[in-house]
């Protein structure tokens, strides 16, 4: 048995795009979590019944592959499956592929679910993830480890704007993709594009919080290391593979 | 004879809402153009074909008036008419209603034809507008005229990240409107709703730019003033009127 495929067709619309008319990395995140909104709101299990219950999901952590982003004005099929789930995780996976079928994009995430009041992990009961066929685990998925890395400089001032704040009295979480790709050179972006992400976030950000993005970059690897953070407190840690 | 009513129904993703759960300005302005453009694909006369004519239409002017904004998942009906050209002007209007056909935002606009090499206007022809059943005026539409205001103080320095650029190789006009209210006290943008925006783009942004954002505020007349400006030159004006 497996857990249920939702899938969506959508066509990639000119503000999910950037300069190289490719879609960005953080508008692929929120595109690819609406269809994950749509199939929960397909089994009422969505955000409003959740709210009601002072509930909400908080993605942790992503594992994102790219063989290439969808273009503008290109239609796509996005699927997801929330695969598996512990006590304390679910574990859904994203897929991105054209009209003939060849995959864009894979990505593996991990959930939480938390109080909103107190922001703090509850439990995982079986009938919140039931209706979507998710499969008990009684173990963790793998996932790459994030490696420490030393940041030494390169740190850039992030300023969170009003815009920032999403309906969770948060930053969203795909400006940090944002934030992380903005201290690269823009040669360097213009001359490779991704080909692994992986993000893991730690503490929430807030409005009037003054975070700083860092950056290090090996490029003998084609390696780029990002750390977004404020005071003494990670916000998220990204590793980008480039080609 | 008018020119061609155009609609689509969309429902609200949650990324186009703002911690109140309602939909921002800037994320308005980008849905009701992806409706305009959708319209142009219908007719052929879609981004792409005018990219290998090396022509693009770009806003000069927005006129918003707002009862009240979206909701996260609200279904919504955008609509929008090319209603009238001269030689130089392009008016277009849009609308979005509520299921009930209750009247939510009414938003008319000046758009200019521009040769995206060159970064220069060029003549409306007949050709290009009659499709969409546009009528030609000999004079002008009227707008409401954007004093001019005294800006001393309240300036931000505004960074241009790599993603705010778009496909036209500028900053993205839906920024302007994040940029503008992000020089408004949390608490003002708590208690107050807009009721009307005036904007005037007059010279775009590229990377590299260093803009700052001025505010002046009427408390009385509950009006806000904003300027977007780098060095001697304007970028874009807006007048909001709130309540």
């Amino acid at each position: 048995m497996t857990a249920d495929i939702y899938t969506q067709r959508h066509n990639v619309p000119f503000f999910f795009t950037n300069k190289n008319s490719e879609m960005s990395l953080s508008s692929m995140l929120n595109f690819v979590l609406l269809v994950s909104e749509n199939q929960l709101n397909s089994l009422h299990l969505d955000g409003e019944s959740m709210v009601e219950k002072g509930l909400g999901w908080v993605v942790t952590q992503y594992h994102i592959d790219i063989t290439r982003m969808p273009k503008v004005n290109e239609e796509i099929d996005i699927s997801t499956q929330a695969k598996s789930y512990n006590k304390f995780f679910c574990y859904r996976d994203f897929w991105i592929k054209d009209l003939e079928g060849n995959e864009l994009v894979k990505i593996n995430s991990i959930f939480v679910l938390i109080d909103i009041k107190k922001r703090s992990m509850v439990k995982i009961t079986p009938e919140i993830v039931q209706p979507l066929g998710s499969i008990a685990l009684t173990g963790m998925e793998k996932f790459p480890r994030i490696k420490k890395t030393d940041f030494e400089d390169n740190k850039r001032d992030i300023h969170i704007g009003y815009y920032n704040i999403d309906i969770n009295q948060h930053v969203n979480n795909s400006y940090y993709f944002d934030w992380a790709l903005d201290n690269l050179d823009i040669d360097f972006l213009n001359e490779h594009s991704i080909k692994t992400v992986d993000i893991k976030y730690e503490n929430e950000l807030v409005y009037g919080d003054n975070p700083r993005s860092f950056v290090k970059i090996d490029e003998k690897e084609l390696l780029t290391y990002h750390r977004i953070e404020t005071e003494e407190k990670k916000n998220a840690e990204l590793i980008i593979k480039w080609k």
